[in-house]
Parts: C-alpha cells; sequence; structure tokens
C-alpha cells in the first residue's frame, strides 16, 4: 500500500464541489455505493470502477432506512478509518460519507417505491427494505450523478431494482453489475461475513 | 403575437441535447412545467420563468397517472398547436411535448410518495393523484435538471408535495411558486375553467 491521497468529504454541497472541477476538465465519474466494511469483493467495483471512467468516488453510508425492525443495523460493522485505508491504496478519487442526519433531515417524507422487482425473494421477508435501497440509491445518483454506477451481482434483486429505477426516472447514468468475489472455500465475500463463526462459515 | 420560432421536442434525448448547448454556454435554465390548455394563468408562470433564467422550458403533458378512476383524463382539454403558438408568443425558447408511452414505456415500475404533505386536502379525496404528481414531477425535474421550476400557487399542497419531493431527493433545482392570475371577477383561471357553463362561473 502506498500513500496515496483520499479526499474525505461529507455533505452534498462538498460533494458537488469536488465532482464540478472534474466535470468542467470533462472527466468521467464512477460511484461504487458501500455501507462500508470494505472487503475484496467492494474492491473489486472499485477497480471495475477505474476502468469504466476517469475518476472514482466511493460513498460510504449505512443506510437505515433499509434495515427492518430486529435486524443488525446497531451491530452492522463500521471501521472509517480501514474503509479509508483501503480505498486510498486503490487509488479511490473521493470518499462521500455523508451523516445520517445530513441524508435524511428532520422532516424527510419521500420514499422510492419499484413494483415488480421488489416483490418476491428477500422482498417478502424484508417489507421495506428494497423502499429503503430505491431511496437512497436514487438520492446518492442524484447528489453525485455519475457518469456509471456499479453495485454488486451478489445482491441480485437489490442490482434489478436499482437498474429498474434508474431507467423509470431517467437518470442519465449507466448501471453495472460486477461478478461477485468469492472466498477460496467459494462463500461470496459479505461484510456480514464477520457475523459467522468458523463452524458457519 | 410576432413569429417567434418554437422548438418542439419529444424525447429526452431530444430535450438533453438541447439543454446540453444553453449549459455549455453557461446559460441558465428555467422549467415551467403544465398539462397544455395553456391560458393566462400559465403565461404569467412564463414571465416569471423569463425573469428568473437565461431560457426557459415549457413543457407539456397530460399525465395520465395523476388521474383518478373516473376523473376526466380523457375529457381533459388539448390542443397543442394553440399552446406552441401562445409560447412562442411569450417568447418560450423550448417546449417538451413527450408521449405517454416515453414516459411510461412498457415495465414502468417507480412510484415515489411524500407522506405528510400529500396527506388531508386533496390527498384524502383523490388517493393516488400525489404519487402521480411527485412521480412525474421528479422526472420532469431529473430529465431536464432545470435551476429553477415554476408552479402556481392555485394547487397550493402540490407546491408543497413537490418542494418537499426537489429538497428530500437532493435535485439541485429552485422550486418557486407563482402567484395565481383570476378572471376579472376573481374566479382562479384554470384549464378546466371550460368545463364550467356560464352560470357555474
Amino acid at each position: 500500500m502506498d500513500d496515496h491521497f483520499l479526499p474525505i468529504v461529507r455533505t452534498v454541497a462538498a460533494l458537488r464541489a469536488h465532482l464540478a472541477i472534474w466535470r468542467e476538465r470533462k472527466q468521467t465519474i464512477a460511484l461504487v455505493p458501500t455501507m462500508g466494511a470494505l472487503h475484496e469483493g467492494h474492491l473489486s467495483l472499485i477497480r471495475m470502477a477505474r476502468a469504466q471512467a476517469d475518476k472514482v468516488v466511493a460513498s460510504v453510508f449505512v443506510n437505515p432506512t433499509q434495515f427492518g425492525v430486529g435486524e443488525d443495523f446497531d451491530r452492522y460493522p463500521r471501521d472509517e478509518a480501514a474503509d479509508a485505508r483501503l480505498l486510498a491504496a486503490e487509488h479511490c478519487d473521493l470518499m462521500y460519507a455523508p451523516t445520517a442526519a445530513d441524508m435524511y433531515p428532520a422532516g424527510f417524507s419521500t420514499s422510492i417505491a419499484v413494483a415488480g422487482v421488489s416483490e418476491g425473494m428477500d422482498g417478502d421477508f424484508r417489507p421495506n427494505h428494497f423502499a429503503g435501497v430505491a431511496t437512497v440509491v436514487a438520492k446518492l445518483l442524484i447528489q453525485a450523478g455519475p457518469d456509471v454506477a456499479i453495485f454488486g451481482e451478489k445482491d441480485y434483486q437489490q442490482l434489478a431494482v436499482i437498474k429498474r429505477l434508474a431507467k423509470d426516472l431517467d437518470l442519465s447514468v449507466e448501471i453495472l453489475g460486477a461478478p461477485t468475489a468469492r472466498a477460496n472455500d467459494g462463500l461470496a465475500l459479505s461484510s456480514r461475513n464477520a457475523y459467522l463463526s468458523g463452524a458457519e462459515w
């Protein structure tokens, strides 16, 4: 790992100020939305983003609205310093780490539903999950206005929801899916693997 | 009325191609969304838009999703040629008149709900009305990306829904309300006044 400098911004205004400079220079931008706790799977998305655009932005935001009651929002792993080191080592150009209070200020009232692809499978077991995902991803895409955004194919239904959403809302972004990174034993890499004991793994 | 030339575009791609030229020149853009059947009330919005930005775009789209079952979608007044003449006379710079098939192609599945401000009043009597409004206005704002968008204060609850929506989705647009234009007898100008007989009026 070298000491590549990674700027971190926390507000939409700071994010847009950064991006405006790149846009002025006609540089293309790829966004990789994450919930942090980065692992090799995320880093493969960052590398794919590098190949797609001049500049790579990673967002790190554990989105409360996509966790259901009794799900793992409170214990979801968070280590921003480690995330920043990993992103810097991949020569990511900008980390966007907004606070929940900035993403959902008092009075926030808007929710985006994507019918069809949100139904069945995960959508049946986690009733508001995909509305939470669709709303936060729409916000991130509108905030950053990237040329390309990259999501893992691991969360396959989520990827379908996001592709549908981007098309339906006329967002001028290309949504790309990235192949699932796996451990040597075949387990799909996931931040939630931290919950598994050796025997479960 | 002079013969000012008014270009008409019908697709998002054609709209964006026009706007890109103005943006390249650093010209600001105001959008005035309408459902056509233009009257003096709309024209006052166009004039307000002129004062706010370098270029004025009017959209004309009778949005099917904001009409309930048994409402007046089929008989809502439509006269695109008359609308175009009125906009040209106000030196509007571009008319965007998409088709329903372009706005809602097969497979369209996304809906935007704005809680709170959509409830009570009109929201109680027209259950899906404001979701239809919020979704189409989000699309128009994302398609055009204007600096300013202007809506009549006549539809007061609608204006509140749109302001909330724009803020919540981080759309970088200023939403302005324009005062209600009235006939000499005080009646608020509305395309639906065409339904009123002399006695009702």
